[in-house]
């Protein structure tokens, strides 16, 4: 926990009183004494500064102070073809940590109706792992979940209208076109599609090319889905801070 | 699994005989029947296409023909202070699905002691999880594996010798320069060095300055150590391949 992350309606009067795992951490990790000041994250809003006043066995209780300008967030969105609940539930914290946007979880060909019915997919269960993942990175943008159970309808009706000014990327294993020729402009808005482990299906990457997709590639290695999300956000990533 | 890969010590007259998890891939996932041609690999060795000559409940027979050259591999390796081997034990097949040649898992301050005495870093375990993610990339190295209990005469006394004209990279949250700045030639051997979950001690950053390790950063961002592997390593291949 690099950034202890308050949410606006914890504030009673510029003061928190924390009694779950952030107490835990101020108290058994970080140590902290009365009189401290920690790095602390308002959640959707700037960073600013805790001053602990009590630091009891059920409770902490910290004096906020507050920067005056809220950090910018990256621009970069992922539409990724909901994985299997296992593969998804490791995956929340770091698409956080990475300082995704909005992350779309759609159907697709491949992916098996039931991974919609997890429990990891249920809003208590994945805002606390990308709070746990923003956390971690120290930032306070929450990213918005989106689930998308029909694709078609989605990209042909909605999505122009949700992006239209946004580089729209594929990542298509058999594409030789890398992501540093595609992603020019580091003002750029991104959206990045990956697909399930089987691959999207020749219509799926159709409908995708018809609504301004652009494939790209990492060369011939095949990578699980959680790893070449970590490597595609970080790609973007990079390429945008240059 | 999309390569299977067979060990030289499994061919007897060009043939081999699975019994085990590829043998269940080749029964259930791709139905392959006798006379189909599967996407082989040789362990270490070139790729090639295996013959489906059985198919029975217990095994699965094939017939080998290999390609006359082994694919080159990548440039990179990996020194790693180890991390809690649950972590451990995620990022094996990942490490082998990205291409790093060498993994070297390394003591530091704030490595706990008893990660080494871990069933993670026994090689029959090990090395079942880095052919994992070679099918799962399709690739043939198998990356060599070193274990180093003491950082400090490491880098003293054996680093220079094992890395004479090697591009060495530090990861370091504080610093300001990019990788891109840092990685110019594709044909360059490169090295990168991960901190623990706490970072390096000033004192062992310290030392591989003196070694001639240069400093990179990502941003402000501080990711967990699997996450930053997965995104160091696929930015330094991606700049490699230009």
């Amino acid at each position: 926990m690099n950034l202890i992350i308050i949410h606006s309606d914890e504030l009673e009067q510029g003061r928190v009183t924390l009694a779950d795992a952030r107490a835990e951490h101020i108290r058994s990790v970080l140590k902290a004494e009365p009189g401290q000041r920690l790095r602390i994250g308002l959640l959707n809003g700037p960073f600013g500064r805790g001053t602990i006043e009590t630091v009891l066995p059920e409770a902490v209780t910290l004096a906020c102070e507050w920067e005056a300008e809220t950090p910018p967030r990256l621009a970069i969105d992922l539409l990724l073809a909901l994985p299997r609940p296992k593969v998804m539930k490791r995956l929340w914290a770091q698409l956080a940590a990475l300082g995704v946007g909005r992350i779309i979880l759609t159907n697709a060909e491949k992916v098996e109706r039931y991974y919609f019915d997890s429990h990891v997919l249920e809003p208590d269960f994945y805002n606390a792992r990308l709070i746990e993942g923003l956390q971690q990175a120290r930032d306070t943008h929450l990213p918005e979940v989106r689930i998308v159970k029909k694709l078609k309808p989605f990209i042909e009706d909605e999505f122009a209208a949700l992006y239209p000014n946004t580089l729209c990327l594929l990542a298509d294993p058999s594409s030789e076109k890398s992501l540093s020729v595609s992603v020019s402009s580091s003002a750029e808005h991104v959206v990045l599609a990956i697909g399930p482990e089987g691959g999207w299906t020749p219509y799926e990457i159709d409908l995708f090319k018809k609504h301004g997709f652009k494939a790209i590639g990492m060369g011939p290695r095949i990578l699980r889905t959680d790893t070449a999300c970590i490597a595609l956000l970080s790609l973007v990533t990079e390429i945008q801070r240059r």
